[in-house]
């Protein structure tokens, strides 16, 4: 089969691999139909270095099944699933309490582990009765690309809107202008935020954010957007922060711009060991939440909005591609021509 | 009068400074009975650089109200008062959400800023109705340690443990065995924990931990000690963890011992401008909360668990001195040869 392999900074290639296939009894082998281009993706891109192996890529995706293994009771062959970026039993301790990226039998996909990446003809899942939603089978094909985020950017987005206790009433700051933040606004409008103020600036970006509940935009960078979301809140800052980027300054913006006693949920995958403005959050009580979404969990609860039309963060695709295009949708990701890259195959 | 203050590290005198005042009319003067040496006094009592002026110290006291500004409408000459380490003035939007330690009208006693230290004969108090609470007129002497505490530790101690939200049936890991430390076991006992673990390693602070609560004690150090803690709790981590010291190792380990989608509160004020061990709560979805108790919040909660014997956070007063006692009871405390100094005058 095909699929998508990282050789190192900006070189990917999609290249013929051994087919995809059973090992555990647990597993099964899904047919991908549509797969995306991760903004996490982007790191390794910008950063890897060469590899003589490569790294398979890809973590989101839906598709139909098409084997199970003997342990597999709850997706059957045929069905149109949905697959999280992590895998998960379903069964654990942390399953159970919806933590399901700590699964103890889990893992994530395309990152070299053992599942293989999504951006490919086909995938592995492990766990599969835990890890594959499946979909309601009368469903639109227009409402797809809605249904892909599922698999992460609008439950990622979904998660920092929760873990930075996002409310009725609440003001709320979103830190990064990605596919993940633009969730993050509709999460944040869904949870009920009287004002959710976006901090970004391009313009296209900005304009979908509007569409999504965005009341302000804050296009100022360092201590002048922390001014500004202030003025914005009554001198006080944001009473939830999500922080989707992951980067030192995004981070210490996020802490900056949160009101005393507020919480930054954090998605945005951090590139550094250590977190800054540790003094100024505990000065002002400030909550520092987040982590890996367990996006899993969130699907049952996000999935009516999805098919009654209530919100569509499908419009966070703003390009597709096939399969041979998936090196020009990293570089295009890359250079912000695309917010989020859709794959269909 | 005589007060204390401090001119650079190990450097602490009791002199004589101008009487303390009113100045506001919020203002209220306290005759101080009872203050404290606190675990924070210890930062500056290491680290101060040599100064002229000296700072005056202490932010902990019990007292009797000597004289009020014009509009202190809630207090009166004569009543015995607790005075919290921080003032506030009850009313702003902070004080309203219980956020003393955030209060728009606020501040520290004993930083050098509006209001002077209480380790001293009198103290002047900023915004007298909102800041002292007012105790019950037959107090029973017995209880007055108790009481203070509810000026920082005890105090402290519940915020760490709300923050890290101890409940009923939750695993507690407590780092610092200090007077807060040991009044987060009371507080995560009284909170309905099932397992109470101390990290520390005086005989007497274990005793007194064990007394309090403490289920386990981890007297391991660095890795082991993680290793220890994830061996009582089923592999996991606690569910709470309280951190209680606020150097770089003791937050380190605080995170490294929490379980995933577990909470840190931490109340030990950080030394360092980072926060290590970033990416870990990250990938655990370890919360990280608190930052100065607003302890003004508690005293109605806590109070009568101590009127009423429940609670005895007085024990972690294990030495008394007088006014010219003062500096030798820095010394005992920096020492660790004293838990917590009282100071009777």
């Amino acid at each position: 089969m095909r699929a998508t392999v990282m050789y190192g900074a900006e070189d990917v290639r999609v290249e013929t691999v051994p087919d995809a296939s059973l090992i555990e009894p647990t597993d099964a082998l899904v047919r991908v139909t549509h797969a995306c281009v991760c903004g996490s993706d982007l790191w390794p891109y910008r950063t890897m270095e060469h590899s003589e192996t490569g790294r398979r890529m890809g973590h989101e995706a839906i598709g139909v099944v098409e084997a199970i293994g003997d342990d597999v009771h709850t997706v059957k062959r045929g069905d149109v699933v949905i697959m999280p970026f992590a895998y998960s039993d379903g069964a654990c301790v942390f399953c159970q309490e919806g933590l399901q990226t700590s699964c103890i039998h889990g893992g994530f996909f395309g990152t070299g582990g053992a599942a293989d990446g999504a951006q490919a003809e086909a995938v592995r899942v492990p766990q599969a009765d835990g890890t594959l939603f499946v979909l309601p089978a009368d469903k639109d094909d227009a409402l797809l690309p809605s249904l892909l985020t599922l698999s992460d950017v609008m439950g990622t987005g979904h998660h920092a809107a929760v873990t930075a206790r996002v409310g009725p009433g609440k003001s709320v700051a979103v830190v990064g202008d990605g596919a993940v933040g633009l969730c993050g606004v509709i999460a944040a409008r869904r949870l009920g935020a009287e004002r959710i103020i976006l901090l970004g600036r391009h313009p296209d970006r900005i304009a979908l954010a509007k569409t999504f509940g965005a009341t302000d935009i804050v296009s100022e960078r360092g201590d002048e957007a922390v001014e500004r979301v202030r003025e914005l809140t009554g001198g006080f800052g944001a009473h939830s922060v999500l922080e989707c980027v992951g980067l030192e300054q995004s981070m210490r913006a996020a802490i900056s711009i949160a009101r005393p006693g507020g919480a930054v949920g954090r998605v945005g995958v951090p590139q550094d060991e250590t977190m800054p403005a540790s003094q100024l959050a505990f000065y002002n009580n400030v909550t520092v939440s987040g982590g890996p979404a367990p996006v899993r969990a969130y699907i049952q609860e996000l999935l009516p909005d999805i098919l009654e039309g209530r919100i569509e963060p499908g419009r966070v695709f703003d390009r597709t591609v096939c399969l041979d295009g998936i090196p020009d949708g990293y570089r295009a990701m890359n250079d912000r021509e695309a917010i989020k890259v859709m794959i269909e195959f």
